[in-house]
């Protein structure tokens, strides 16, 4: 195998330390999680493990803390020989034993091409999910089950039917629906897919089904590869809860053959304030993509909680970006989503986007299909250039749902 | 399925809110994450779904905090029928979508016996452990490999072979040593158990080999087992890393027949602070023995950084709990371990525990070999009720390490 010397990983890290000692802890991350040691080994040895040893990249001061301590990012590159094509191999060895390390966060990360290749990346990506879902330009709508937990399967299917007739492309389950005690993922697949071809018949669209993909994780590419078959939608899966090693072999298998939709559960684990863990738009942007998500669920900033502008816009990025060797995903901001909140929506995502709504459908006040007709209404009215208000004077659900929560602004 | 009513999983979180909030956001929690709603159903529904409805089970103001707002902790049960055997469910139900809901720490969580069964537990546990590698009272000894990326196998025998003939029980590998480029784990395990065998010849002691588990899941299963039969002593899993299922499914494996070695790498990001995240006890302690960790490593109270006395006495307590229904694990306490601390360590830890040294080996004047035979010296002088200055009488390795280290206090 050829050793590509220039090829790196490049890590950055926010510490908080005093500054005369930031070099010093700099190349202790660098040696300590490669070879381990330089000034002990005989000379002999240098050479071939060189090609293996961490470097210290940069080191840049941010700010001024407390106790004549300064904030700043540390980065440090890492060979690409000491991984192997797992995300295992990459979170350890770029914050493994540091994740321990006190106040220390990874706040960015650069994976050379060499290596993102060996990584699945999305299958279908937005073009793909684009054909498969039939939706050419617009952005997609995606509704939410309100609730799953402790229903019968009429009764759930019931809920599909109802969103599938607000004419959304993708009804997604509640990411917590794990219980098959009153009906499996391939009870509901099924029963959700002629569902939806009964409701076709009225609404000329076809509502795809993102099923939670649950159970062991020995089991879970033969249910995978099952649900496909059966006409699943999509794959609702929890990628933090399961790790991403779980999640790029579903990608990477070819009879899994339906789009992989991301939820975020637990990530806040994760990137909860600034202090500690992993950035919010490594972990639910980059990550995510690398390990094969079509779609990703992260929280938007019209929620309570948000990620805040620049981890958003990062997020957006590693989504987005077109030098990366892998398909795009599409963006699939979730909480306070509503009607009148298209247009902002279109201002701040574009076309390439997933409309993620949840109350902003059951909240309707004529219900969850006309939640949905309101949904597609409003977007029918930005692509064609359409104020709301005029829309609206044909739309009796977006009428409503414009007086219930307002327009945007 | 019987329906146990009373059988719930209860989590305890951590929250800063105003006082008069905390009734409300507990409400909103215990529902929102099990039925999502309670108001809204129609009167046929509820009985059926409050089986699986989530309660309050309390609420405790810890402290007071800035802007007239506490610090309070609210426990939550959710009904054990919500979950299915699985990590994912427990974790995304229990700090899914709450993991992102702000400032909110999960720190306590309770699981009742009929749920706790349908996870594996440690195949092996204390006993096992201590039946496998000939021990039968005193502490384990574990040596680290100084490093592993970038030498070749015969260097990596010759550390190996180094650090056996200190007569230690266990060398784990270098946790980030995930490259094959010169010698892949199969051809590690084979060389060091030759190599162990050559050794015990002189030492009368068997040395095992810990070796790093790597590679994608869909192979992981397959590895373990192949490793487990060309001779492995133990499977080091970075647990955090690769997800605590995919750990699971190791452990409930019959043909991976030998114990796991959970590594901590990458928890940090999970429990660092105490606003955000995840307890470490809980992490490390307490989910890990669940997913099968015979053996499980943590940060020691003699490092830079610790975990803290409450945390790591809760993490022992989480290892060792005999009213679990899994077998007891054995916790392996890393950093700044050194032979003259381990009068302090039978102190701390009693005498199910493995001392776990890397620097307090190589670091011996004497070289590895030495630093082995220190600490197996110490412990057996303390096994026999002899101060460590006495027996360092009758031993030169730990005559040196007492010198540079010191004894304890």
């Amino acid at each position: 195998m050829t050793l590509l010397q220039n090829e790196s990983v490049h890590a950055t890290y926010r510490v908080r330390d005093k500054e005369q000692q930031l070099q010093k802890r700099a190349e202790g991350i660098a040696i300590g999680l490669t070879i381990g040691t330089w000034t002990e080994l005989p000379q002999a040895r240098l050479k071939q493990v060189s090609a293996h040893c961490g470097q210290v990249e940069g080191i840049h001061v941010v700010s001024e803390a407390e106790d004549g301590q300064v904030v700043a990012d540390i980065t440090v590159s890492y060979p690409v020989a000491n991984f192997d094509a797992t995300f295992a191999a990459l979170l350890t060895t770029v914050f493994g034993k540091l994740s321990m390390d006190g106040e220390i966060r990874l706040v960015g990360l650069k994976i050379p091409t060499s290596l993102q290749k060996r990584f699945p990346g999305p299958k279908f990506g937005v073009a793909g999910c684009r054909e498969r879902y039939g939706v050419q330009s617009r952005p997609l709508v995606m509704s939410i089950f309100k609730a799953c937990i402790g229903l019968r399967l009429p009764e759930l299917v019931g809920q599909f039917e109802a969103q599938s007739l607000g004419g959304v492309d993708l009804v997604k389950d509640d990411e917590i629906f794990f219980t098959e005690q009153y009906a499996t993922p391939e009870e509901r697949v099924v029963a959700y897919r002629d569902t939806a071809r009964a409701v076709a018949e009225q609404t000329g669209r076809i509502t795809h089904y993102a099923v939670n993909l649950t159970g062991p994780v020995h089991r879970l590419l033969d249910r995978a590869r099952r649900l496909s078959e059966l006409g699943a939608g999509a794959l609702l899966v929890n990628v933090v809860a399961y790790g991403f090693d779980v999640v790029a072999d579903l990608a990477r298998d070819p009879d899994v053959h339906v789009p992989i939709l991301a939820h975020p559960a637990v990530s806040g684990a994760m990137y909860g304030g600034d202090t500690y863990g992993i950035e919010a738009d490594i972990v639910l942007g980059q990550l995510a993509r690398m390990a094969g998500a079509d779609m990703a669920i992260f929280p938007s900033m019209y929620g309570s909680v948000t990620l805040g502008r620049r981890a958003t816009d990062n997020l957006l990025h590693h989504l987005r970006d077109e030098t990366s060797v892998h398909k795009t995903s599409l963006p699939a901001p979730s909480a306070g989503i509503y009607p009148g909140l298209v247009p902002q929506l279109y201002e701040d995502f574009g076309d390439d986007f997933i409309v993620n709504a949840g109350g902003g459908i059951h909240g309707h006040p004529q219900g969850a299909a006309a939640g949905g007709k309101a949904f597609v209404a409003a977007i029918e009215a930005v692509g064609h250039g359409m104020s709301l208000e005029q829309a609206a004077l044909s739309s009796e659900p977006l009428a409503a749902a414009l007086k219930k929560w307002g327009p945007t602004k």
